[in-house]
């Protein structure tokens, strides 16, 4: 089953001009990354080079460069700190994949699936500590602050996102809280370090944090609708997977608010876990369908990257704040 | 089986001392991780507890307690650092119970038994991070780069032994570089950063990170005799642990080099997890005694036990400097 395809009244929003904005810094980025990843333990740089050479979009980083770009940030310690970024969300990806028991990540077979559940979680705390012996480095203790802030975010997110699990009375609010902790959180504060760097006033921090920070929900909230309409393919992870893992996300959250009590009667037994077939996940989808739930997860989401592109307005409108803009713009559109 | 006992010729070495030495201390640094444990999250809290509240010798923070009074610091800083270096040995504990598949910790059983995996690795990342906020707040950069180089060591030292896990021709050089990284880095850290607070030279740091580092490759080795040698009550996990997971410690690694081909085969196929009965590993222990290998491994811990102690020799003969070397000739004594 695929999403009907409804042509947009503009272009495209597209990542190139984000990406391109970015593309030389992230170069540096990179070197960093695959630098301070190896070990003389050579279980280290094979584990982490397996999730970190498998793609990915390297999001948070490149918001930390782009918000560089936008204030006009001369210098390059955004360099080690956004490769700590990335190290903080790689760290967490292993133990959320060990944690969720995920077959795959990023188009291929998960870490935890080829080198086992041990190895997965202690490269994943050497790439965490990795992290913060760069921003130690670095030597600010603002943004030690913030980013040591926003790991314990972070982790109370994923804590509290396994306690709604197989929850079916989970609310939208509680929802909202658990991404914008487990995602938000390193979204915000990625951005908000570039502005610390510059050693620009609380203003553009906060702008910054909030465009990271309502992006991030966006992200999420995209992501999580993408789970009941896209394909493999598209994700790279197994579609279907939130919901064979009873996770309260918006789009099941909504189909169950506004279902009949015959509906929410297959959704209580789904969530905990009984209905858990190929046919039972079209069923899901063809119900979230039905209520529309796709497309309010998305509205949802619209509202949030509003919020971040209208945070922007106190900056110059330059080239940069164009493709963050856009960046925002196809956070919500991808997957359409 | 147990080990015959041997009345040694002085009183019997204790702890006594250095818990009388940081009582005071203690209660404050208690009190910090009481408070920096919770959360909103209710499962933090319960988690975190089940295995705070059970005990535990907190031998690492006591190590940056009695270096304080050692060198005759007067601030209260130290109260918190004690409290992160705890939760970042507490962190790792959690760990390790995931990745050893562990039934019991500080003779109850281990968290992952009673919360599950899942919760376990993610209330560890949150104590970890909880652990880095701590140090944030103290603000010394330099106690920052102590501890979280420590950190990455101890993770690094985490995968090397499970690399050497069921690998029989791990060397005693190679085992001594695990427990250097997994347990000394921290022991050592604990120790030095109560240098680095009282603003002492490097001559202090230096001696007392020796001091630190010694001991715990002096108590890590006791441990891992222990594992051959003690009953369940007296070390609080399952007796056998190391040998049904194929760890390759000293005693193991002692009773290999000097046994007959037909023992070295037994030992090859219990380490790769062939022999894993109550029989098989009486037969090891039968074996670890008839080659001395118990004593050998706590010979080595009386060297290194001390190293520890004469490192001490550039501070005054106080009352604390006492009770420290006590500490070191109580963990070799233990369990004898």
């Amino acid at each position: 089953m695929s999403a009907q395809v409804i042509p947009l009244p503009r272009k495209e929003p597209s990542l190139a001009p984000i990406l391109s904005l970015t593309a030389t810094a992230m170069n540096a980025v990179n070197a960093v990354i695959l630098d301070r990843m190896q070990s003389e333990i050579p279980l280290i740089p094979a584990l982490a080079g397996h999730l970190i050479s498998g793609g990915g979009k390297r999001m948070r980083p490149m918001l930390t460069l782009a918000g560089a770009e936008l204030i006009g940030y001369q210098g390059t310690r955004h360099h080690k700190l956004a490769a700590a970024v990335e190290f903080i969300h790689t760290a967490t990806l292993l133990h959320d994949d060990v944690v969720d028991g995920s077959d795959m990540r990023r188009g291929k077979a998960a870490a935890n699936i080829i080198f086992g559940n041990p190895a997965t979680v202690l490269v994943g705390d050497f790439l965490f500590t990795r992290s913060f012996e760069l921003m130690v480095e670095d030597g600010s203790l603002k943004v030690l602050k913030i980013l040591s802030n926003a790991s314990s975010v972070i982790s109370e997110g994923e804590v509290d996102q396994l306690t709604a699990q197989r929850q079916i009375e989970t609310s939208e609010e509680r929802y909202l809280s658990i991404i914008s902790s487990k995602t938000a959180a390193l979204f915000a504060a990625a951005s908000r370090i570039a502005a610390v760097v510059a050693e620009r006033g609380e203003a553009e921090e906060q702008a910054l944090d909030d465009y990271g920070r309502n992006l991030g929900i966006a992200f999420q909230l995209v992501d999580d609708a993408l789970d009941y309409s896209s394909d493999t393919a598209e994700m790279g992870k197994d579609r279907g997977d939130d919901f064979r893992e009873g996770k309260m996300t918006l789009p099941v959250i909504l189909a169950y608010a506004r279902g009949t009590e015959e509906e929410r009667n297959f959704w209580r037994a789904a969530i905990a876990g009984h209905r858990t077939s190929d046919a039972d996940l079209a069923h899901a989808v063809e119900l979230i369908q039905s209520h529309d739930a796709v497309n309010a997860t998305r509205e949802r989401a619209r509202h949030f990257a509003q919020r971040a592109i209208d945070a922007l307005s106190i900056f110059p409108a330059t080239k940069a704040r164009e493709a963050m803009v856009e960046a925002a713009q196809f956070a919500v559109s991808r997957g359409y």
